[in-house]
């Protein structure tokens, strides 16, 4: 008799880590201890109380613990009857083989394996950290549909900007779509007080607002109270990494040099080579008085990172039930692919991350002027690097610590081949005429210099 | 401008370790990064994205996590007023609040500092363990009414004690009291049966069957699938710790040496001089049948404790009814206590458990023979030795190593002063008279030996 | 354009009635009322305020209410295509519209056509009153599974057939059936307290116990208070019919003349012609020792009613697993059924049920005396005489009235053809001799004499 | 023993019609019946089967259903003891007892006394008509804080009025007062998308936006899917009461010959003797541009009904806060005055409505001419007529019959004494400029002409 039981609750969600370590080749003990009590859960109504003896009476039972796209499986292997009602398990019986697997995952990562095996790359562990904070935090929900979209852009944007923004999210809340963002203004506001609207018509009460932050932007970028689920990941490339695992879309609107940090932290991991199916929906868009803008960032990067990073998005002007209908229709061809590659439905476990996307960067003045940004990089670690100068900017911009720093040691020097850092300058100059650097209401003064090579 | 606000959700509930990490005395770098967060997301609407200007602005601003018999409050000194309505605090922000506290806790708790601060003692290390892996589990829930009663008593008990169990389980669930036992078959189930029954006629869906087991007896006494809250604890001490820290009242039914495990364990935490103002009401009862049997642990405790051990229960034969009311008013002294020390309702964390019942005991041959088992020691380590010695013969009775170690090398011996082994033995001999130490069905042989002094 | 929406809420359930008088050939001033409020909620976010262009406008809309197995539909053609996104209709609008039918409906049927339309038959009118009258007391719950089961027997009953009307419900919880009686002691109380139980192991918080009464036999046979939905009908021709229209199967446990009442009724319907096809399943069944019992009843009915009368159930001796699979089995059979037949899967619309089961029968010394029990009759007349020569035993024996009316005027004298009488006879010894006529502890003094030909 | 219950479920919410047709005096019978019933469900447990016995053994249990603030209240003496646990009824029996309240209730409104008893006065049959419908249409929630706000304004406001009407909403969303309105376009649609963002921010999920409308007003102004609690009332007048006597507070925004006929009927109403002692707020508000419109109005009132109308309402202009501020403290004064009269908390029974308020006006061109409107008259009477005159005036511009009406028999002719009459035409001649008289893009014609006296 074999047959697989679906675990209940708070078990739908386990980090691959936290599979890995009930396989039988990662550590036999455990294992042992996880499967006995299973066993003894299964035997429930047994009439002897003689352990020695039910271990043996059962010797050829068998347990483990299987990934599946949606949350894990558990495969028994000849379970004592009793423990079914016309060859379907007890549903209290199934709740008892959730809890021995919570209860020896729990104790075993916490206070056991606290330092979890060795075999493990630092990558894996990575991602376990930005799963398990988010789990934690109850973001990810494995019960609901998928349908998360991310929306970057400026949280200095212009008040047509900024309606654009929220007719967005009213189409996207018409058609169900939950919204996450960084959490402050402009472009991080308007789409979830569009969506808010659509949702009520709509009648989805659990419409999901999720605002991804940090520490360092937390203050400069404080979360709107329509944010309804709100995490602080430790570090900003954890929090990026947060975006895009467990998003279904992207949307990217006009913004300034954090917008650009995270188009080219995308851009740079989609272009990775392990990445080459991935499918997820990037479109950059704006209200008509945007369109030069995007011409500016779409030439940016066909000239720094090439056609083949300009393939990765779409633009759109001026049309936000089509921005809404495009998602809409590519969110079947994502969850296919999820179901295809048996990836997690609300956590993109697929994508690969590079170490150079998942390192934090320090942005000190040292490390701003040791960027290598130059054509001959391959071209995912050209966009990291990219990234970092980008972030560095808006550290030197609106956190406390880069804003010190540039008081006490004056801008940034970032240097690199010449061509680039042309295209760069240029950019970062209509970043500031358009006043994209940060709020209306001061003089902007530059956090930051180009070098020539 | 001061205010205090309950957080929401999950973080209503924090471990006395957690509490203090957060403390500006334990570790300031920590307390800053909270608090900085803490006023981030308390000025929604700011209209500077400036972070230094915000901390300037706000330089008088405090924030506190105080300890509160129900979960913790927040205190606030001087925060932005925009976060307000009337002087109330919006709700939304209130839950950006908790998620500052969720996720600094959480991310420090593990992935920082796993190991906790060094000031910290072993106790309350593994108090904070007991309770966090139950706070994991769900097991503790401080919005529900406290009302949790820990049934202990024997997996293999008669007909007519069985039906007894049901009858007292009846009478606590009309009285919409919440049941936990150790989750085997006996005493550990008809008390769950009978609440089942009482809450259907108080129509309450939500009624709790928690049962609480650790890995080694999980074989013997597997979870009836009533039991609807299973909790695996590592070992039988955490297992100890969790009933009584769990609990509102405590009920002994007739049993074997677990049982008597079970009484030990109780009275010797109980007659602990810093526990003298705790209550904890426990209630020995059964059919009239087993008069006797209670009149032989009432001597034997007499006898061995003293008088002092005895007046810590009460004693009623033969009423159900009677032991459900006992209880329903002691349950206003017990929350009275908890209200008056600011201790939790739904985990005692007043009550004092010293090293030696904390500290798991390993039954083997040695461990076994070196029990001290004397009248010079203090009562209360008198108790733990003879909890030792019955929880060893449990093992050798039902659990898989334990069995096996006898098999190999044959029964325990168990010295200690000559009076009280005699008392020892002769209960013993009256659980296997009386078929309490396995269930029937086979002829026992005992495990152990006495030998005198 | 033409599509199809599912009303909402409490407008999934209307009665055959209801349907009926928002049709445009029923009554087309109703009819225009219903379709001008509709076409106005769907044309929200109009821009003109004048109703007449509005009408102009969408000359060509139509709307029409259309019966469906599960609750109805509600048709449009060429609604406004505002009120839809992506060619499904806003959630907001489709509550809108339900929320016109639910108040033009309660409106007419309460305040405008108390007295509904003139061609309504008797009979449907009947019917609309047991269901409008089940579905005020929330008995009827189109979200959830088909499953449910009535069960039928005696209030006097031994030990021995209650524990296995406890066993039977055990089994039936387990499978998920919820449990349906007359809510007295008994039989009626036993597979509530078993189903109970099994409810508790398959986590099952919802099982519902419904108790359908009258007010002549409430106080001889008062509600357990497991029951968790009780409905009190008006009389106990209205309390059958909302047994039978409700289950979705029938188990009758051994008991007395009030058993034998219900047995008789719903063979009686069973046999008209126009329920040929209809698929009810019934299971007589008891422990081993009434397996006499069930032969006695089984031969009556073969005596009376014939063969084709007796293939309409099937007797399980002893085996409450085996009553648990079978109509789990027939459960299959019952819904495909449904579906074929558009028929509601929580009231039985499609059953037919003949005047003579419909007009309450009141049981007076007169009525008693004029039964027609003859062969010659059609043989679902013999049984609805039959049915009523039962139903005025049991008044008799419990109703105040009843027995008043006995003290007062003596035993009622039931006559009829002699062989038939003589069956008869033979079966209410046969109850009085098994205590089955009312409660142990007083001598039973019949309530009839049968008067031969 | 006397005890006093309360009743669950839907049985919280009776009509004072209900209620009264269930006391001794009204209908002894359907008493006796009430009451034995009752008698019979608290009988539980009971083991005799006989009927008689148990109404004997019972002869002085009694019952009453009593009318209390937040619902009703069963009072019974001397009930059954065993119903009852340490004193309190087991909430499955209190389940029974408010079954049995349903269905005798039900049965007997519906389809035994169709007809009320005839001491029934109009007036009091009109109100439960209103009650009735409400709350079968879910729209009283007994279990909800008493906290609804009507708003009542133009449907053809300008932008600056409309921005206003938002700000308003979001700050009685910000206090967690839900909204009411006739559920159009313009004023009636701005309080609750304000309302909307407001109560995302206070995490209410619950949020209400009640529309009441009318057959013959919906199509003009048809309701927005932001309403979640859409209500169509048979009448206007019905309409009308309907929203004064579930608010407690009445906001009245700008607006045409509509608000100035809601404004009239709640100051006729108000005027009377009878309510001398009613608490509710009412507020005039609008943006600082409006405040010439409310001095008209005001000077309009002042002149026509006088000081003592004046003093029931207040103007507060552009400040969205105050308003809210304002609700927010007289909602103490409405909840007391309820609580000392012991109406109810979601239905404000204690309301005098005149017939002259109540009846239907039709408003034909024979019905408008003969409308005495004179100082001389009683002023809630001149209220009414006015009232009447401005219904007309609705009817004459947007409604479909009386578009139709106006084309082909002219305009209404409305005559009156000269002074007052001039006051209307003034007012009404303000409208027409400011476009208050239909929504703006076709040029207005005059659907009524004023005829001195």
């Amino acid at each position: 008799m074999h047959i697989q039981v679906n675990p209940v609750g708070s078990m739908r969600l386990l980090s691959h880590l936290e599979i890995q370590l009930l396989q039988k080749q990662t550590d036999e003990t455990l294992y042992e201890l996880y499967k006995n009590c299973s066993l003894a859960v299964l035997n429930a109504g047994s009439n002897t109380d003689n352990a020695e003896e039910i271990f043996d009476k059962y010797s050829n039972f068998n347990i483990e613990v299987i990934k599946r796209e949606r949350g894990i499986k558990i495969a028994l292997s000849n379970p004592p009857e009793d423990a079914f009602v016309d060859g379907k398990i007890i549903k209290g019986i199934k709740e008892h083989l959730s809890a021995v697997l919570r209860d020896i995952i729990y104790t075993n990562f916490r206070y056991v394996n606290v330092n979890s095996p060795k075999s493990i790359s630092p990558s894996d562990k990575n991602t376990h950290i930005v799963f398990d904070i988010l789990r934690n935090a109850k973001a990810i929900k494995p019960e609901t549909d998928a349908n998360l979209i991310t929306c970057w852009g400026g949280h200095s944007i212009n008040p047509n900007e900024y309606k654009y923004t929220k007719q967005v999210g009213y189409e996207l809340g018409l058609r169900k779509f939950n919204i996450c963002t960084g959490c402050g203004p402009g472009a991080m506001k308007g789409p979830m007080k569009g969506a808010n609207i659509g949702h009520a018509k709509q009648r989805i009460s659990s419409g999901r607002y999720i605002g991804l932050t940090e520490p360092s932007i937390i203050a400069a970028e404080p979360p709107n109270p329509i944010v309804n689920e709100l995490v602080i990941m430790p570090d900003i490339e954890k929090r990026l990494e947060g975006f895009v695992r467990l998003s279904h879309g992207i949307i990217i609107f006009p913004g300034g040099p954090g917008t650009a940090e995270e188009l080219l932290y995308i851009l740079g991991i989609l272009l990775h080579p392990s990445n080459a199916q991935q499918k997820l929906p990037i479109i950059l868009t704006g209200p008509k008085e945007s369109k030069q803008y995007f011409e500016d960032i779409d030439s940016f990067i066909g000239e720094t990172l090439g056609r083949q990073a300009q393939a990765l998005y779409q633009i759109i002007i001026d049309d936000p039930k089509a921005v809404a209908q495009s998602l809409k229709q590519s969110l079947t061809d994502v969850m296919a692919y999820r179901c295809k590659t048996g990836d997690g439905f609300h956590f993109n476990w697929s994508l690969h991350i590079d170490d150079e996307f998942q390192q934090p960067f320090e942005p000190s003045h040292q490390n701003m002027a040791n960027l290598a940004i130059e054509q001959a990089l391959p071209v995912q670690t050209l966009a990291a690097n990219l990234r970092c100068a980008f972030s560095g900017i808006v550290a030197g911009n609106v956190k406390a610590e880069g804003v010190k720093s540039i008081r006490e040691n004056g801008p940034f020097a970032i240097s690199g081949q010449k061509e680039i850092m042309h295209r760069v300058d240029k950019l970062l100059q209509s970043f500031v005429k358009q006043q994209r650097m940060k709020l209306p209401g001061s003089t902007y003064t530059p956090c930051y210099k180009i070098v020539g090579e």
